[in-house]
């Protein structure tokens, strides 16, 4: 059965002090019910995202949208916890089991930590230093070793996402940055700056999926289809020679091309998991949409921008936009539904009919903790 | 497309200092796996339910049980997290998406609490004093109003369940206790008394789901069909008129009926979420298999023992087995198995074909944040 999104919502993201994750979740919510055009009541099940909410956060946005109710779970699978509400969603569809359910991921990041995010009590890696800064600081420093690639390569991604990012009214970061920016902005773990890594944000997302069934009363024309919802569980790739190569992404990516009868090559953007810029490079090359080794250079003549041969981030990225942890992977489809329908204004992608949104999340080192998603979504 | 309970597995619930979450999941899951007598590489997805066992717990499980690569979502809906793991792999097999799923929960309690759980930073009503046995002290007290319920009655649920609990080699408590016994048991919030609260404890519980397609081959003889896994959201009882019933476990409970085809008289025993003595009465009565108001006074005479009219909790319940949070939903459907297939042993229900697991979970006084399951396993 097909599963189509119908409506989606966001919040800016950004530092909101003055705000909670459930008024956050709740802003996004509503307005992807009023997007959709559909009467809350029809809304049948709920899936909510998040990783440092507590429990029920959910539930607790429910009762303060008039969805009290309804069945909700909340998931979390670290950085692709929005993502994968999506998926339970889209399964929960699949089952026959709803028509109509809505899937929404939240963070307040700056509640829990004041600066950058710090490693877990029990991650030993982390407290020994192999934070995640520092794990795709290595990475960084392999790719370059393998295929040549610049500092200065590396320093594109950034401010081709700053960039998007400033044509994002929701985006965190509104200024574009040059090269010489990245580069003279602080280190943080060698060869990476300041610049080269993803803020800390607060934000949430949601999106309203529907059926096959309504999804012609619910308006077939501003719909866009869920052509795949993949999930998988990996390693982060510490150690060699995988160090400059995603297999887990590849999985991922293989998997949702096969569900979804689309090839890399039909792929007309996508909104990837860029926490560093090195992990542009490497989710990239892994999802197949770049060779493996090129992305750094293609990216830096322009083949990523809006307006190249296949965008890349164009809602701005993590590294633009903000990565509110339980919201990226909601708000990355978020911009595939505005991209889709032509909404997407300065930020638009000329004739976009495929786009895929790419999530990675888990345990800074651990051999053991990673979550991926792909997801795809077409007109 | 019917789903099937293949295969269950838990740890013995208890204190287990020298072990944490991650190691306790392995041992339920390699369990489950031996129980279902199933090739572990068959199973295509699983779902993981906790709530303070941090982020991507359940991808750690899968790597310490050959299981790494397939797709993992970690779900949380308080007490009911380990309910809401089976449902959702009940979802993912009627998708159509696979055939064979593992559910498991689990909790370390004792790693995050020295002695009784306490409320959450953000619960300003627990900070009050609203906790969980100050609410459900205030709903014995208007049950007792309400319907004539004494103290003793009360605390014959209790002597009920750890009487089973002493037949349940997995369960924390081994020895009965009597009625004098809970009634000079340590006060807790008046009328509660220790005997009266379910324990912190420590655990895991893992079952193998799977498809109508595939049970056949995996042996039909002790499969036991999930024939409702039913979700809802709804509000913590407190105030008037509701508090000494439960408007969201009837919602909750009415649906899994519809869906399973059968009516409470059909009903030949059940796990309720029996977190203090007056919480199994709560439930029982919002399930629909006593009448409202009757069920202490009907289990004080012997209707709910095993070999009762309609037994309720032969596992020893969570006053009796422990209550490891994400571990708790779960552990009643290995129960549910175990009865269904005649492996009971000395807490055999005979002839037993039909039961029901109930869970109920959610912020101590919050009008908003309650989660209920309800799931009904037929042989």
């Amino acid at each position: 059965m097909d599963v189509y999104v119908v409506g989606a919502g966001m919040t800016k993201f950004g530092k909101h002090p003055d705000r909670d994750a459930v008024d956050l979740a709740v802003e996004a919510v509503n307005e992807a019910i009023r997007d959709a055009g559909v009467d809350r009541r029809r809304i049948q099940a709920a899936y909510c995202g998040h990783v440092y909410g507590g429990m029920v956060l959910g539930q607790k946005v429910l009762a303060r949208t008039g969805l009290a109710g309804i069945p909700l779970a909340n998931v979390e699978n670290a950085c692709s916890s929005g993502a994968t509400a999506i998926r339970e969603g889209y399964l929960a569809i699949r089952a026959g089991e709803y028509d109509v359910v809505l899937a929404f991921g939240v963070e307040h990041l700056t509640t829990r930590f004041r600066g950058a995010l710090t490693p877990g009590e029990e991650d030993l890696e982390g407290a020994l230093g192999l934070t995640m800064p520092a794990v795709y600081a290595m990475r960084a420093v392999r790719h370059m070793t393998e295929f040549g690639t610049t500092r200065e390569e590396l320093a594109y991604v950034s401010v081709k996402n700053k960039r998007n990012a400033s044509l994002n009214p929701y985006a965190q970061f509104q200024n574009p940055v040059t090269v010489e920016d990245v580069l003279n902005s602080r280190p943080i773990a060698d060869p990476l700056r300041l610049l080269d890594c993803c803020p800390v944000s607060d934000g949430a997302a949601a999106v309203v999926l529907a059926s096959e069934r309504v999804v012609g009363e619910l308006g077939r024309s501003r719909a866009v289809r869920l052509a795949a919802a993949s999930l998988r569980t990996g390693t982060v790739e510490v150690g060699l020679p995988s160090m400059a190569f995603e297999p887990l992404t590849r999985a991922t990516a293989q998997d949702a091309y096969e569900r979804a009868g689309v090839g890399p090559e039909d792929v007309d953007f996508a909104e990837v998991h860029d926490c560093f810029s090195i992990a542009e490079v490497l989710r990239v090359e892994g999802l197949g949409l770049y060779p493996v080794g090129e992305y750094p250079k293609r990216a830096a003549r322009g083949e990523a921008d809006i307006g190249g041969r296949l965008p890349i981030n164009p809602s701005g990225g993590l590294l633009g936009k903000g990565h509110p942890l339980g919201a990226t992977g909601v708000a990355q489809v978020v911009e595939l539904v505005r991209q889709l329908r032509g909404e997407a204004g300065p930020r638009q992608i000329e004739g976009a009919r495929v786009g895929l949104a790419h999530c990675r999340g888990g345990k800074a080192a651990g051999v053991e903790g990673a979550a991926c998603t792909v997801l795809i979504a077409t007109r």
